[in-house]
């Protein structure tokens, strides 16, 4: 729609500054130190959403950081989105790594560097952008609803309280977040699925305090041998996992899915050279998109113990730390493969050390049906701005709530995501291209009209 | 000697008051930041031992910390014993394991709390306090010399070299050193053994920055996966080292050896109890002071990588770093043990990862022949204080230097150490007991008057 078009073009400074204004609260959720920051930049969403033209804004407070509900209902008869987002981020660890401030955004080549800028503030804004241009050009033919949290890098702990006790206020016909990525802006895509997740973090211990390797070495176990062993038993020699029963459940993609996705556009060559690796590595028998989007995987995200500064120290230290994954498929579930893992860490340690291992949060897999009303109306809103039909893909990161919002509001979700892969989400330098932020701002309007015209 | 003996109780509390005073300095070669403290602390020795009476003593600077050089020279035709020590010390990291401040010592139970007090302040100064009573009791019947270093902990770099270049001012007839550990007060012993020391850093790269465990992960190697199979790797199920070719040097101990040492009073359930473990852990087939003794070994000193922070991050890490170090036994070679280890981790990588592995300061293994009369001069100090003969036994630790000085003064060792296993060395909490302090200071003297009436 032209009207559309105008209004963006004429603000499109404004909104990227208020953007970068978001981009400069350190809002981690993981850090206590954040407590304050997280407040004020729910504060600040909620003052957004008012400005956009939501006509009821509230902060609700949970027993971590608050959620920020806003809504524009135009007509209880017109059909309603309700939006998730979230205004938390990673930590930005490690510091040293950037090559600006992550929490002073900076444009360069036409990208925001900053941390949130595509994970998840870049993209949420989105829809307080497109909620603007409905507003002021009163165009908007559905109901807006948004859940705004604060905890979604850190597992959602609270939302699930938050939306069992708020179902009457949540009501809507589907959930629409945009929180993942495209192939490219020349291949738009839709991800069809996000993998689930697993997450503990084991702690071995030896001796009761750190020791000479000398005078100890080679009699008292050493929690880091034990550990990397440990490690290095949850795959075998093809990059499959060891863990009893952990593909138990796992549904295999057809090989109907296996051919259509192996006739995505994915360049192997260019996909080295990004990543700076000289061959790609995984579980046998799979390509690298399968074994991100189809397959379970663990990963080590951190480990430690030891002396770890400069120059040696000859040490048998006391204690070794990880820090492990899972990313899960359908139908596993989080539970049941969470299970799995403590208890194998926990049973297969000999007796020199002790093993503890707690989980932290984790999260379903999740599928979104290509054949529906609200798939289709996205489907056709890319095809408006990309002039080019997506591609449904599976993603490989992890949306914990989606089956929450499944089994609680019973509606089906859609991603509608303008990231990329290479932007650097969870790592230094997270970027977000100012073009893809703006393209993203032009899509939104157009899902919420046709998904409005498909329910007519 | 009564004259001695009244002479140190005399003096007693001030002994201890110039240790304390020693303490204070953090003397940690291993750390550029403390290269002031090591220039104090090389002064505070040359000043203790013009004090005790020495007459020439001189600070040779080398490329790294200064070495301090002193002597008492009583008459050229009598035996001379080099004493060597160092007054450099292991960084005291994790500080937040110490009761109390690595460099303000405290006496609590009769130990004295504090990094270096053991190994090698408080050993290496009862030397000077023995000097001190012979000069002022004038009894002494051996030239003295003092070689005190400042960089021991980091593999004595510069030592080599000084002593090349000072054969003459070196010239002795043993070597004494005090930098090991006893079985027990109630059990003396001495070593006649120390391990040698190879120590090596490994850095694993994956991708060319971090990624999301959940986009990437299971398409891209894993560089703390990987190396921790690369440590996995490093021993069989029964512990026994598969390097290739790492035991091929390996004398081993005879029947006889093993026989005399399985005698050596040792209560495992003491052991481990002191240790908090269950069981102990080692090499299968050997005992465990035959795998701290007589066996080569490989630890993990340190490791690290990922995010190690508060909570949870979905982080697939680019690089991956560990510290791992082997301690030798005759007739391995630190060089080639090295070589074999870097060799090792550099070839087993996948290709999906670049590794590059660089090498710590080594040092050679040593044994002390005990039919030497330096042997049989300490053997009998000993049990001239300790009413008991000493136990020959062979020491886990290293001291890098001991092959050096045998090639270059063509010199023979005595290993006269007042030590405990359970004295922390390295490690939190060091300490050293009051009464081994004054013990060590109360049978040095001896085993001049010894050596001398043995060489008259």
């Amino acid at each position: 729609m032209q009207v559309w078009k105008d209004y963006q073009e004429q603000h499109k400074d404004r909104f990227l500054n208020e953007l970068l204004d978001l981009l400069r609260i350190p809002s981690i959720s993981a850090k206590a130190e954040h407590k304050d920051d997280m407040l004020h930049c729910a504060e600040e969403v909620k003052a957004r959403l008012l400005e956009a033209g939501a006509d009821l804004v509230t902060i609700y407070p949970t027993d971590g950081h608050p959620i920020v509900y806003g809504e524009k209902i135009v007509d209880p008869t017109k059909p309603t989105v309700l939006v998730y987002g979230h205004y938390d981020v990673q930590p930005a660890d490690p510091l040293e790594l950037w090559n600006s401030g992550p929490f002073d955004p900076v444009i360069v080549d036409g990208k925001i560097f900053a941390r949130g800028s595509c994970d998840d503030k870049g993209q949420f804004y989105m829809h307080v952008k497109a909620l603007e241009t409905f507003t002021k050009t009163n165009t908007l033919q559905t109901n807006i609803k948004f859940i705004i949290e604060g905890e979604e890098e850190i597992g959602s702990p609270n939302l699930a309280t938050f939306v069992t006790n708020n179902k009457a206020l949540l009501k809507a016909d589907v959930i629409l977040i945009s929180d993942t990525s495209m192939l490219s802006m020349e291949n738009p895509s839709i991800d069809i699925g996000v993998r689930g997740l697993s997450y503990i973090e084991v702690e071995v211990t030896g001796a009761n305090r750190d020791l000479h390797s000398g005078v100890y070495g080679g009699a008292v176990a050493n929690p880091l041998t034990i550990l990397s062993k440990m490690i290095a038993s949850c795959h075998d020699e093809n990059n499959h996992i060891t863990i009893p029963g952990f593909y138990d459940d796992v549904v295999e993609a057809t090989p109907e899915e296996r051919e259509k996705m192996a006739q995505a556009p994915f360049d192997e060559a260019e996909y080295k050279e990004d990543l700076g690796i000289k061959e790609v590595w995984g579980e046998q028998g799979f390509t690298t998109n399968e074994r991100t989007g189809t397959r379970p995987t663990i990963e080590v995200n951190g480990m430690w113990g030891g002396y770890t500064g400069e120059g040696a120290k000859t040490v048998l230290p006391s204690k070794a730390f990880a820090k492990i994954s899972a990313r899960l498929v359908p139908n596993q579930s989080s539970a049941v493969i969470t299970k799995k893992l403590l208890d194998y860490f926990t049973s297969i340690a000999p007796k020199g050390v002790t093993v503890k291992a707690a989980e932290h949060h984790g999260g379903e897999p999740y599928m979104t049906p290509i054949d529906s009303v609200a798939y289709k109306a996205a489907s056709k809103a890319v095809l408006a701005t990309f002039g080019k039909e997506p591609i449904p893909v599976r993603g490989g990161g992890s949306i914990p709530i989606c089956a929450l919002f499944e089994k609680e509001l019973g509606l089906k979700i859609v991603f509608l995501g303008f990231g990329l892969d290479s932007d650097n989400l969870h790592s230094p330098n997270e970027k977000y291209n100012v073009f893809n932020f703006y393209k993203g701002i032009e899509t939104i309007p157009y899902f919420h009209q046709y998904f409005a015209e498909m329910n007519a």
